[in-house]
């Protein structure tokens, strides 16, 4: 009895399947093909994995996170309920991950044009060599090997500097015979010698290509690079399937410690890899022989989990990475489905905290070579920073926790169809919400919650600490459980099932925190320097935040400083795009290496002075209002 | 009924299994565990896998090997056999390869007595560095893998050129912590970099081995080799298994364009290695994690088969090896059973067919270090030869076919218990044959051929071209089938079922062309170097041959040249001790390769001087007798 089946029906997509009876209901609607939310990698704390129970049994959950208004309207954790009985489901669509494609940004397209007029050279590091072999003789009777050594050497390819494994060795013979002479090698140049990586017979010059990839924690975006030309073919991303263990890097590390937890991170994030790269292989009919090389940017966790190596210490004082440099590796040894004989590469990282997409974020924006004082900031769980220009540069991360990505936020969502982006003042003073794909909204992302924060404040409606006032009364402000929140969309002109989209003040205070340490970070590492905002020239943007991310309204909270919207430039996907550049040219391989190395890292956490700065922070937009003129006049203006 | 079953008994080792009806005799004795004697892999022509049919019922054979008195007698040949009912079978001693330890010389004792004086450095390419690394504060938080590269760097391990593979991260962390900052990195020494090949944590300096290992086409010698003091700790041999597929390179090469033929000759040589080193290290009480590196000496074809090479173009004109020179491997690459972190190493070749063998017999006479001019040859079913000194060094090689392995010759067999190695004139001029292993003989080795060959050209019973003299009546000769033979033994004094032990004039003939293509080998590469006989100051005999070999039998029979018996010496198995000195050195391992480099080699088959030498060669001692003098001498006073 304790094994018999029971029903499991899920609404609104009409699936329904059979589960154990007395199985958890989240594993129940993953089964059903439903890949739903569950940031806290099922531990009861996160509260995405909400759904509500329209017909059936689930046995009674002890949670803190749902409201009693929530549960009453039959509102459940489905990472916490157990299946009891038949059940139908309701889940919203901010719970829903699966096909809800990663919306791709196309800042990256200057780099493209940038190639083509030879800003950079195409000089990869995997190269095709073309060769036509004499044949051998009783009076020329070297073998294979030297008969190909002889062929490839060259004053920039030295003979005794070619390598070749026993794998290739093993089809050497072969090939050559096979192909009578005609042959393409495919050589790989490191630091201290050149590997042979493939052999195959006859001439496959044309036909070379590569995958840049951002291994971002809650996207994976992937370039298929021709290694000829250096452009981009085609892009294809999604979700990380990691998101099923946890949403930050924190959870993945936790969830890495369990009994085959650091296996199934890494299945599951290769995993994704290969069903993105088959799509577009199948899509630019690119054969998987013909991809040589694959350059990977992510954090430090993303880049360790990726190898299969075991990032604990990373969240352990003193926080020490296993590695910042990474080896080069065969794709086959992490079980990528591209030509085994190929190339893998993961761009180095800086610190525990500060990764390869930084590395690549500075190849990309070229901060190493500019006279330009530029700040660049990627804003994810963490905040990563980097401040410098080409006589040195600093590196630096904060943890902001997950608001602006929509955790810990009541109706808090990722940027994707249906997440309300943007808000405005409307003429009656009211606010216009517009949701991601026009349609109907279903939560709202970082760049609107930070709108909506900056429109309350600025409409008097929430004070510095963000506390909303109730002087006036107001339909869209109530008191729920006691904690007061502000009405952004009213249920009717959401999306089916969603109910009021709010903005509590637990969320504010949740922004306000994560706002305060990114701020902190930059006064910090400038004051390091001896800086002050006023001196820097080009402030950068990377990463999923900045696309929707109203400048303005970052402003006015307080996140960004206060030096005037025109010195800000969002920059897109630059991790994608900063593999792709290394993957295009040892050179700029060799960059990435020494921006890596040349980046100095400071250890915010250790700098009393951090604290003070994040304390001042804890206010909209600064305790110090001295640092925010426009702000100030905007306030002032408004009365 | 095709697949019934029939019980197939086999004598004298009084075994018994059940076969399926319609199975080759040669399988089912195999599969009862019985190793015999297949030189030309089951193909019907080498005449080795003989047995004789005591009772029941076998499908009647077609083959041309034996003779119609053997077949009167139930002899069969096991590999054309069809078993056709329950059958008892009778194994001659000499079919069979089972339980017969190869006969390891122990003449390179003096290599590890050279050690002890520091003729030799100790300074293995595969070390073991011991650290204690400082615990990582938030001060000093550089990565795992920067701390451990800082920590084991040095003038003449210089950080930069520190490389660690994906498989030693993955663990990396785990050791560190583990070993509380104690660890031993066991590094290997490459021409360009440095590769962490393992790491453990604690102090293990002291346990550090690795394995030096003659490949051969007959049988397998391996070494246990301390690495920290360079000396052998111990020894073990045994037949090649691949002895299955047949007996020479040419067979092996055949064998190896079968299907799945290539996968199953190198499984099996490296089935008989893992064997031999289990049950070394089970001897020793040494552990497996413990064994770090493997060096390989065996011809070019074994070398190939072992890295699961392809060796089919050796075999054909232009006579091309895949490669000369191998990468180094790990040892898991081709599933040898020792530490998977390890290194693989193969001597290098020169050619397709001098060896690394040879190599290794360079680099232990030291050739390439002495004034002194020297004759290296190892003969086996191929004479590779050597000659030069520290200025100069030729290589050549000739097939002698495998008469001086006992192959083509009626009663040959290999120099193992019961081959008769010994012949010697009695008092009353009868010959006195002893047998290794003092015990009645079933056949007759290489050096027993030479001997017997050399005793009947001197008694006057055979003439210059290798006839056997009919004027005078003799018991001892007889014709059969045609044939002309000697009895050497008589079947009342040899081994169980043995039989009568001859010597045909076919088997003579055999012999007079293997000696020939030797000596012609020998004055042409000399001719070549416009040198002669006695400008030669060393002559070596390296290999199995050599061990019973009578010098001056094969003067008198013309296969070693008459220039006194004091120049020659045996060296033993050069492949092993090469392999042993390579191991140990990472200088003599670079030596190695320069040998290999600095060797020429000369195309015998080529040269239209070859075939007239050979044709000289063709007649004891040689048609060009002022080349024998000590023989003419000899052949004069017996009148």
């Amino acid at each position: 009895l304790e094994h018999s089946k029971v029903k499991l029906q899920i609404m609104p997509q009409n699936i329904s399947v059979e589960v154990r009876k007395g199985s958890i209901l989240l594993e129940g609607i993953k089964e059903a093909g439903i890949n739903i939310a569950a940031s806290c990698g099922g531990q009861g704390v996160c509260g995405r994995c909400m759904v509500k129970i329209v017909d059936g049994k689930i046995q009674p959950e002890v949670d803190t996170i749902l409201t009693e208004k929530e549960r009453s309207e039959g509102y459940c954790l489905s990472c916490l309920a157990i299946v009891d009985g038949d059940v139908t489901v309701h889940i919203p669509a901010a719970s829903v991950l699966e096909n809800q494609a990663v919306l791709v940004d196309t800042h990256g397209d200057d780099i493209d044009r940038k190639i083509e007029v030879g800003h950079w050279k195409i000089n990869p590091c995997v190269k095709r060599i073309h060769m036509k072999l004499p044949e051998p003789t009783l009076e020329d009777c070297i073998s294979d090997l030297d008969r190909l050594k002889r062929g490839m050497s060259s004053d920039s390819v030295p003979y005794e500097k070619i390598h070749c494994g026993v794998n290739i060795l093993k089809k050497l013979g072969g090939v050559l015979r096979d192909g009578e002479w005609e042959v393409t090698v495919t050589l790989m140049e490191t630091s201290n010698w050149f590997e042979i990586v493939d052999i195959r017979q006859g001439d496959h010059r044309e036909h070379i290509y590569g995958l840049a990839i951002d291994v971002g924690t809650t996207s994976i975006v992937v370039f298929l690079i021709d290694l000829v030309s250096g452009k981009k073919v085609g892009v294809a991303s999604s979700y990380n399937k990691q998101a099923e263990c946890g949403d930050d890097v924190i959870t993945r590390m936790v969830y890495s410690q369990k009994k085959g937890g650091l296996e199934k991170l890494q299945s599951l994030v290769i995993g994704t890899i290969n069903e993105l790269t088959d799509k577009l292989l199948e899509e630019h009919k690119v054969s998987v022989e013909n991809v040589d090389a694959v350059c990977f940017a992510g954090n430090t966790t993303m880049s360790h989990l990726l190898l299969g190596m075991n990032p604990k210490s990373i969240r352990q004082d003193p926080y020490i990475p296993g590695a910042t440099h990474f080896p080069v590796f065969r794709p086959s040894d992490i079980e990528l489905n591209i030509n085994p004989f190929g190339l893998g590469y993961c761009l180095p990282c800086i610190s525990s905290y500060v990764g390869g997409d930084i590395t690549a974020g500075v190849l990309r924006s070229e901060i190493h070579k500019k006279e330009e004082l530029t700040l660049l900031i990627d804003i994810g769980t963490n905040g990563e920073i980097v401040l410098g220009n080409k006589d040195w540069m600093m590196a630096a991360s904060c943890s902001a926790g997950p608001a602006f990505e929509g955790g810990g936020v009541k109706n808090g969502m990722r940027a994707m169809n249906g997440a309300i982006e943007k808000v405005k003042e409307g003429e009656n003073g009211e606010p216009i919400c517009s949701a991601i794909g026009n349609e109907k909204p279903c939560g709202v992302c970082g760049s609107g919650i930070i709108d909506a924060i900056s429109f309350l404040f600025l409409q008097g409606m929430i004070d510095g600490k963000g506390k909303i006032r109730t002087e006036k009364e107001n339909k869209r402000v109530r008191d729920v459980d006691g904690i007061l929140e502000y009405v952004l969309v009213f249920e009717e002109e959401t999306a089916e099932g969603t109910g009021d989209i709010v903005l509590t003040e637990a969320d504010i205070d949740n922004i306000i925190r994560a706002k305060g340490a990114i701020y902190a970070g930059f006064s910090v590492l400038l004051e390091e320097v001896g800086l002050t905002f006023n001196e820097i020239e080009r402030f950068l943007i990377a990463g999923g935040l900045g696309n929707y991310l109203n400048i303005e309204s970052a402003i006015n909270i307080g996140l960004l400083p206060d030096i005037g919207v025109e010195k800000f430039h969002y920059i897109g996907n630059s991790s994608v795009m900063g593999a792709q550049l290394s993957l295009l040219s040892k050179n700029l391989m060799e960059e990435a290496e020494e921006i890596a190395n040349s980046l100095t890292n400071l250890e915010l956490s250790v700098k009393p002075v951090f604290m003070d700065k994040y304390m001042q922070a804890l206010f909209i937009p600064n305790t110090n209002m001295n640092e925010f003129p426009s702000v100030q006049k905007a306030v002032e203006e408004r009365g």
